[in-house]
């Protein structure tokens, strides 16, 4: 393995071109064109969004409108929708000099990401065998968006290293494994994961911290002039992590059983944020000389406790429980930007530029285990005979499943997700090292000057008067270049 | 009309006088005094929102409060609502020193223009003949948000030329205009418009572009300094962008049929933007020279595709129906920023800030015509009998009309629209023209200074601890001001 | 009272010692850990979000999951939330090197805050006496939320002037003084407060006013370096500012009644916020000598409608009544920017940082006295009787009470709300006086620098050929850098 790695990584180590005008057209025209094609052969209206739902409704006896499923659901969809653009873009946008690209390039990969995810899991959820089509509503919009946060999760690790044609790729590969993944733990071994802590979290960190590591940059310190914040970038990015924040009860109890299921999902991922934010900041103070707290916990740490909710948020969890999941979230979370990704880039040679290890992927098992314990522990007492078997959806073959057995089952999900998340994730990141893809130099991260037509710096706008009077000395800039020039002539 | 036109120009060419400190605030009283005594005698609550609802209730055996229109569309109405004020707003601010006027004057003249809206549109669509009252309801509060996104529009297309006040006389008319073609077309005509493409973006875009060439600027280049962008303006304008982005499912979906005309809006739409974002990354990065991507495009075309589904997006457009439209829309929008801006600037003396042509007026017409195309080809077979009917509100006088009638009347719609656009933005472009605006000069266009309040712009705040000892010189503008007397002494 | 004044502040005037290393944590983890004790103890799923919600709705003979008030509040709860987080966090971004203790310390304590708040509530009004518990569902986040929302604006007065563990017991007291009061205004005098003006907005107001009055800082212009703007800040702050607006009509009808109460609250207050943005624009541009608008009245004063429609929305106001509310409130609220905060730091020795007397204090009495005034004129030709009846909630002991009666009863309300307000705001800030906070000394207010790791500002980033071939002169500081050192070896 270490060979092959030494062989391949010396094969394409060339000089980077990061010419993409040819490449990144194709990848989108194509692409785009195949999504229309198979759209057109493979996805129609499902029955409460086609303009025969009028007649289903008499049909099925169905009282009012306000049934569709579109009003259980709408409200939460605009709100993931809102995390998955405006909080994963903004969320990235701390670099001081990379927001175009991480807001622009989300935007991108998300675009395609939800095309594709509606195809994908289409075939293996909603399917309908009777015509040989795919029928969408507003769930499977749903998750088509968290399908997406699974490769906007990866993107974080691998931020500011690679070109919008290589995300192109990592989201097309992403999706697939994340639907193959989703079908094996969800139908196949039925275990529950309603906010996707294994699904989504797990799946996505593992897939981009395994990229990452193929795609090693030696000499990243080289870059290190960008790899930082500045003080209104650190704001931008609170705006993504506040939307994050504020709307995860929305993605925990977005696509849960309607009634209870969503009500409870939202009530639990709520107190296990807010939980998560003091230990956070309690975490993040300690371990600074003078108790100073540090942008990047609060960033990112705090957003731990939705993760960790994910897989619980929908069983009897008991508010109490939901605190003492963020609790413990917000001190791992926050010990592990101190301390685990300094020393994963240094010993295990993985450059997560987000920490996505921290947010994401440990959140995400630790939201796997409390969901197998949780439902383990479940009983008729607590939920009651009809609530047990519509949460945990014992129904059909499933039919005899006892608490015990589904949360062996929902351990097995965690595995699963690690294991497509490494192995999907290093294969991926192989294709990704074909020197085809127009990434940067290590010398030239995190910089959004190769990608986009960045605008002219200019510090200080003159004030019109001086400018009027041609007094063209007044830009900042060319003062100091006048100043420099007449020091020069003076030496 | 040269001869006219020339006439009025060097009529109104007088040295511009920026104060307005009398007109704003005497423009905004007397009209705020009107909207007040126009409410006391016209408007109402509807039956849905008066103390009475529960008697309603009872009296037409609703069963549940659930049923209350507010339920099937508040949400909705929240998501236009950010779209109007946050959305537009922060869509504007990409200039490096016009974000104020951006967002400020958008929010001026959207708060102003509601009030007027429900006005003009009550008196139009929801008199009460029995009592001559208007009667609102949240679907009146979306339709007055929906009239205000025309103005909007509009005010990109002069953004940076024009004073608050000139801006409320172009939301007074534009307001007015906007009420009387939305009744032709919806109400005469009977076509169907259910996101605006004809009724809002046709109609806002020609407005607006009417305005800029009657107010044409010949001398705009003297403000070229400040007619750009920043980095973090841009980024700023991301957040206008995506609000749009996100929420325009929302937008074409808020007052349509309940039940599946909202539900098929909703992922019709959703669709169409997804694809025109794969398309708008394309052409922008194909045609410069190393494949860079211009944030201009990003910021723009990309809500293209939500304008040009705003017809079709009730009809039975198919899923890869929505894709196909997004994908054309993504490619026309980005060349008409590449190409047809600055054709119209130089040839046609139509100065357009934001490109609105290529984002509202050319996409507006496009939906129009998918509109027309399909509800010329709807069916029975697709659409069911009841379905044709709710769908295209073949009810009362139109009871008859059938579909290839229909897309005829929706093909009249368009031209009522341009019409109007046109006509009306002409007009109001002369009536603007007038030399007691309080408008700025050519040379300081782009500008908050004239308007507004500026902060002094410390660039770098001064370090306290040195701060403290008084070394004055540390600040930078400071050191520099010294170097440049300096300087001056020696030579 | 003077004396002890004084005396106090003599004993509390030691040097400040801005290390928080062991008090923050201490406080976040110490309190988390008593909230994961009191949850375990008192709080449970209400009978909507638990799991045996299916046996109820049988057992109730609720047709349908959707009327699970999930459906009712879910969506207006995510508005109230993002106000809470969003909204207030950035509204006090303004400042040019606060915005990280803006948004970071607004989010931790509204986290702290709303669990403190689901048991101070909870207590008081939802404890089931049957077996002791506190039942939560949907709206108890919502009243969290709004009982946070108190402590936020009082963080305003004192925003840059106090540390993050003085915000901590601000809060900690501000939530318990608020659950108190607002159990006697809203069950002992049976007033209604729907999106309280009383119970939030003038006691926040007046709280915050009264801390700060004790906390007041005699040197406070050694920090005016800090005390004031830059352009973005200025921008991040109407993000605030925008998304307060819009969602106000959702804080004001989030716990009104299901159906004509909820619709009515939202119109009410999208109107009256409507009116307020005019005259705001109007008052701000009158007063400068050109006509300039102020910023701070643009992000201020345009909300204070929507505080003063708190208590009367739920009310017939009337859509003319709305505006005539919002037109006063616009004037008053931009007169007290202009004249009163100035009037109120030297006269008073209230030194109010984010003008909260004219945003929250004064429009929230307004806003009583204006529900005040509604509620006894109510009759039953214009609610109906069963409308006036479920409006005013006669029922229980309250049957008969009249509408008369209930006004003076509001105004009781005012008195109530304005008595906790300053009474706990006083004791509250001598609390917050000892010397133990870790609070800035007065030169060094307004400044992220003590407790956060703020990264180093490098103006210009150097483009990367320059830097490449080691020219390190082009770091912008640094040319100036040498210049001065240049120029003080010529002199």
């Amino acid at each position: 393995m270490g060979n092959c790695f030494e062989g391949c990584m010396s094969y394409c180590d060339r000089p980077k071109n990061t010419n993409i005008r040819w490449s990144l057209p194709a990848v989108c025209f194509v692409w785009e064109t195949a999504m229309i094609i198979l759209f057109g052969v493979f996805i129609r209206y499902d029955e409460e969004s086609d303009a025969h739902w009028m007649e289903h409704r008499i049909a099925h006896n169905i009282s009012s409108d306000i049934e569709n499923d579109f009003y259980f659901r709408y409200p939460s969809f605009q709100d993931v929708h809102v995390m998955i653009f405006v909080g994963f873009g903004f969320l990235m946008t701390f670099l001081k000099r990379y927001s175009f690209s991480a807001v622009g390039f989300n935007f991108l990969i998300a675009a395609f990401g939800l095309q594709w995810a509606l195809l994908m899991q289409g075939w293996f959820h909603s399917l309908d065998y009777t015509d040989g089509k795919i029928k969408i509503g507003v769930e499977s919009l749903i998750n088509a968006d968290f399908c997406v946060a699974g490769c906007l999760i990866a993107y974080g690790a691998v931020l500011g290293k690679v070109s919008p044609v290589q995300l192109m790729v990592l989201t097309l590969f992403g999706i697939t494994l994340f639907a193959v993944e989703e079908y094996i733990i969800l139908n196949l071994i039925h275990a529950r994961d309603a906010g996707g802590s294994m699904v989504i979290h797990t799946f996505g960190g593992y897939y981009g911290l395994s990229i990452s590591w193929v795609l090693y940059r030696p000499n990243l310190e080289q870059s290190k002039r960008l790899h930082g914040s500045v003080y209104h970038s650190d704001v931008f990015a609170m705006i993504g992590t506040l939307f994050l924040w504020m709307f995860w009860p929305s993605f925990n109890s977005a696509i849960t059983d309607h009634g209870d299921g969503q009500h409870r999902a939202a009530i639990n991922t709520y107190l296990c944020l807010a939980s998560c934010v003091l230990t956070t900041f309690a975490i993040s103070s300690l371990f600074e000389k003078t108790g100073k707290v540090d942008m990047v916990h609060i960033q990112n740490s705090t957003l731990a406790g939705g993760v960790a909710a994910g897989t619980a948020a929908e069983f009897m969890l008991t508010p109490y429980g939901s605190l003492i999941v963020g609790f413990c979230c917000g001190i791992i979370s926050t010990l592990g930007y101190l301390f685990l990704t300094p020393f994963m880039e240094k010993k295990l040679k993985i450059q997560d530029t987000c920490g996505i290890h921290n947010l994401h992927a440990m959140p995400g098992v630790l939201g796997g285990i409390v969901g197998a314990i949780t439902a383990a522990a479940a009983s008729e007492t607590v939920y009651g005979e009809l609530g047990l078997r519509n949460t945990f959806d014992f129904d059909g073959p499933f039919e005899d499943r006892i608490p015990t057995v589904q949360g062996g089952h929902q351990a097995a999900g965690i595995c699963v997700a690690i294991c497509f998340g490494v192995g999907g994730g290093t294969f991926v990141g192989f294709i990704l090292k074909l020197p085809i893809w127009g990434d940067v130099a290590d010398e030239n991260c995190f910089d959004d000057e190769f990608y986009w037509e960045v605008p002219e710096e200019e510090e200080s706008i003159p004030p019109i008067l001086e400018y009027n009077n041609h007094m063209r000395v007044n830009k900042h800039s060319e003062i100091c270049m006048a100043e420099t020039n007449f020091s020069v002539e003076q030496s």
